[in-house]
């Protein structure tokens, strides 16, 4: 239980850990902060925050500061914040990449506050409070990243919030993190736009749009996702995405070359392989939030 | 309305369309031919077809012979067929690759028999005649690919057929029809298959499994499908699948440019391109067969 939590940003996921702990009794009181007025209104009239502030305003006297603003600004916020910090506020954050961000704010920030960096690995393609459902956590996986540096009870108090939450608390090191998201959630979403470039750059592209199926919609979904929002996880996690995007061509070349010699029976290994593989998941539901098991189910 | 239908492979389509005929009476009689006798015997429970034989006995008197095989086969079928067929037969199949095919069966065919290619886009990750449902077709575009060769009878019957079935029937040059689904359908495939991979070839592979979310398995769905059927796929229509591949990644190369060197800018416009095109394709009903839009409402 907190008394007073200020939370940075609130879009679909400051909106969503808003309203499951206004409704939740996780707070005494939630303070909303957002550049954007009508945004910020939105998320008082939906119950995500008790009510709206500056941040300067907001944050003295605030035992949890929750940054949960776009990525390429969460550093600035963290900055302006520091002059109105209260000694002993936690802070955490649910950033999609948590290497430099983690490593900064434990430069930059006094020794009486404490950062802890989080990352709940739900989502939908929605932007703003509007999209924000207090059931998004619910069964999904949300990882934290302590260092050595991190304080124990801040750490633990996260954790308690996070299994308030319904999700699961999931330790790793910021830059394993980094590799982890890189290979599983940045990767997959540049093959989709990658994908749906491709077929938009071919001269018969209406044609080929049209007769778009299944497979193609699935794949490619993704790919409707923020661009802004997009660019600047791809930026920020750079080294691990590139890293991500040599393997892959690696694996590609060599499925090319096993059509280009007509290898069927390397090509039937490795497409087994990938089967195989990709059945083993959906059992997996406790890393699966509730919104994405209600869309399986209903297939 | 036929008379006799035959269709040789009573499996997911095949045994679809065999139901689509029987229960709306599109023909008098409808005979099931397949290798798997377990299989052919829970068609004929399940009334996909009228009754199970054998091709030599089937064939005489058909007015329709529907090559619903696996790919591979198809024209070991055709050629086994031809000493059994009527004049006057209009034959037709539902394979994903035409190219060779069709150019084999006009050469291969008596002159009084009457091909028509075939290739309806709809489909579902399960194999077998259980998986069949009649109305997999509603709704699905059915692409035709006839040549100056083909009888313009047995073309509008064909048509007739696609159109009872609820399906919408397009023309295309067979070699068009083959660079089109390389790009939408089996290029899709096997970057969902490499992605896959690569993520299985990383010393961490349990822990990237694990943290997968809904952005990796709707990307990598596809990859759970029949791995066999996909290399013949894949090999029979090597040639577009090449220059698919190749296309796909010279976009990679410039994604990736543009994240090496920091450019912003250009990132995010082609993240912007994607987001686009992938927009506009829900829209686009008219391609969607039935259990699609049932999906898709369900989100």
């Amino acid at each position: 239980m907190f008394k007073k939590v200020v939370i940075a940003g609130v879009g679909l996921m400051g909106g969503s850990l808003g309203m499951a702990m206004v409704k939740g009794n996780m707070a005494t009181e939630v303070v909303g902060v957002d550049p954007d007025r009508e945004n910020l209104k939105q998320a008082v009239r939906m119950g995500a925050v008790h009510r709206a502030a500056d941040l300067a305003e907001a944050l003295p006297g605030t035992d949890l500061l929750i940054l949960a603003t776009p990525i390429g600004v969460t550093l600035g916020v963290l900055e302006m914040a520091i002059p109105y910090l209260t000694p002993g506020t936690i802070i955490t954050d649910i950033g999609s990449v948590k290497g430099r961000l983690v490593e900064r704010a434990e430069a930059m920030l006094p020794s009486n506050v404490h950062f802890v960096g989080g990352h709940p690995m739900a989502g939908l393609e929605l932007t703003g409070v509007v999209g924000a459902r207090e059931d998004l956590f619910e069964g999904a996986a949300y990882i934290i990243t302590p260092t050595p540096l991190t304080n124990p009870t801040a750490l633990e108090r996260i954790k308690g919030l996070i299994e308030k939450l319904g999700a699961k608390p999931i330790e790793l090191g910021y830059l394993e993190h980094d590799g982890v998201v890189a290979f599983i959630s940045h990767l997959p979403h540049l093959l989709a736009a990658t994908l749906v470039n491709t077929i938009a750059n071919e001269p018969e592209k209406e044609l080929l749009l049209n007769m778009a199926a299944g497979g193609f919609r699935d794949t490619t979904r993704i790919a409707a996702s923020n661009s802004l929002m997009w660019r600047d996880i791809l930026l920020t996690n750079r080294e691990m995405v590139l890293q991500a995007i040599t393997r892959f061509r690696s694996q590609l070349e060599e499925m090319e070359k096993f059509i280009k010699d007509f290898n069927a029976v390397e090509l039937v290994k490795i497409l087994n392989h990938a089967k195989g593989l990709r059945e083993s998941l959906p059992e997996n539901r406790v890393y699966m939030n509730k919104c994405q098991e209600k869309n399986q189910r209903g297939k």
